[in-house]
């Protein structure tokens, strides 16, 4: 198959498109049926065009005055997403954010299932984090072989994140989620998002630096 | 003073100004003066290209056959970021990913100072978590007034978010970085910076949806 007859969805599309279906989520709780863009572009105060533009990935095009039905608008962006059907995942290290992640009450919304976590500590294997095993790392490879797992949450320190990845690949993980602040190094058809902590602070405190520094003494008094 | 003759830094230039410095620290522990943007893109696996038009946004310019003194460019970034100086926070919700954040290394590294904590939660109101404080919830506003504190991180869940915003704001907060999955009401000229593990999630999923239909049946035996 030629991969060039794919149109690779931009990152930002793809951000904008998980928060779109968490408000859709939202409005279907709430018992509604439709939306429209307009309607969709306030409540994230976001420009209808560029909402349109995202939902063009999809395959939907709405109605002139109705909108979209809700719940084909949803199938459609998780067919994008990756999320109509539920894909397992292994995280391992269980610290403080490994067991945020082990309990965050979105990730069954989005179809990520958290089938186990690991750590080295002897302290904590054995343990249930919100009902998750904590296994031993040197089960790892293993499990995730025999289970067939495509996914690795890596929440370690640093200094270990390259070897625990190795541990993933060898069992035939094909994406890492990496909260650790390391590049790491993987063969080029193995998928990585990087989370970084630090590139979130950084936009905000440069919007922060550029409000005080426009801020003129009339406004500060 | 005119508002137009800032050059706002792009958002995505923003997150990889972080990458980099993240990087020059570790060349600085590392004992070394000088960097070339193509060895630091050949480090981050990104395009030297890239780099040199994101280091526009800082003062410098490197030197041909030489590339840039080390700490002019560390300086450089942290002056566009707001890095240069130290920045205190306050931080809501002391649950498992509030604990994280409270005892993230790297915030020190950044200039981003956590002062205290806040919660509602009786049990752990007195504690220390990673050595900082932690005030009921109603002292938030009055501590955020009184200290002439400007970031506030919100990592409470999402049904509590916007009061507890309200109560940021009240106090005084120009910026709050929001970890909960939920659009907040501010007035226009407050700085907010959501996370979405979500979105980020979408990234990942999306590009091992595609990764898995591209490969054809020869790959995968």
């Amino acid at each position: 198959m030629d991969k060039s007859i794919f149109k690779a969805v931009p990152q930002p599309t793809l951000r904008r498109l998980a928060q779109y279906h968490h408000r859709l989520k939202q409005l279907e709780a709430m018992g509604r049926d439709t939306v429209s863009c307009t309607n969709l572009a306030a409540d994230l105060k976001l420009a209808p065009t560029q909402i349109r533009k995202d939902l063009e990935f999809s395959a939907l095009t709405g109605q002139a005055g109705v909108g979209f039905v809700l719940s084909d608008l949803i199938h459609s962006i998780e067919a994008v997403l990756g999320w109509d059907n539920t894909t397992d995942a292994v995280l391992a290290g269980a610290g403080s954010l490994g067991t945020a992640l082990l309990g965050y009450e979105r990730f069954t919304q989005i179809g990520l299932n958290i089938v186990a976590g690991f750590d080295i500590d002897g302290t904590k294997v054995g343990l249930k984090i919100h009902d998750k095993a904590i296994l031993p790392l040197n089960k790892l490879t293993n499990l995730v072989q025999r289970m067939k797992i495509k996914i690795g949450i890596l929440t370690v320190p640093a200094e270990v994140a390259q070897t625990v990845t190795n541990l993933m690949l060898a069992g035939g993980i094909r994406a890492i989620w990496n909260f650790a602040p390391i590049i790491l190094e993987t063969p080029a058809d193995i998928v990585v998002e990087n989370v970084s902590l630090a590139s979130s602070y950084a936009v905000l405190s440069n919007r922060l630096l550029e409000a005080t520094k426009t801020q003129t003494p009339a406004q500060t008094t």
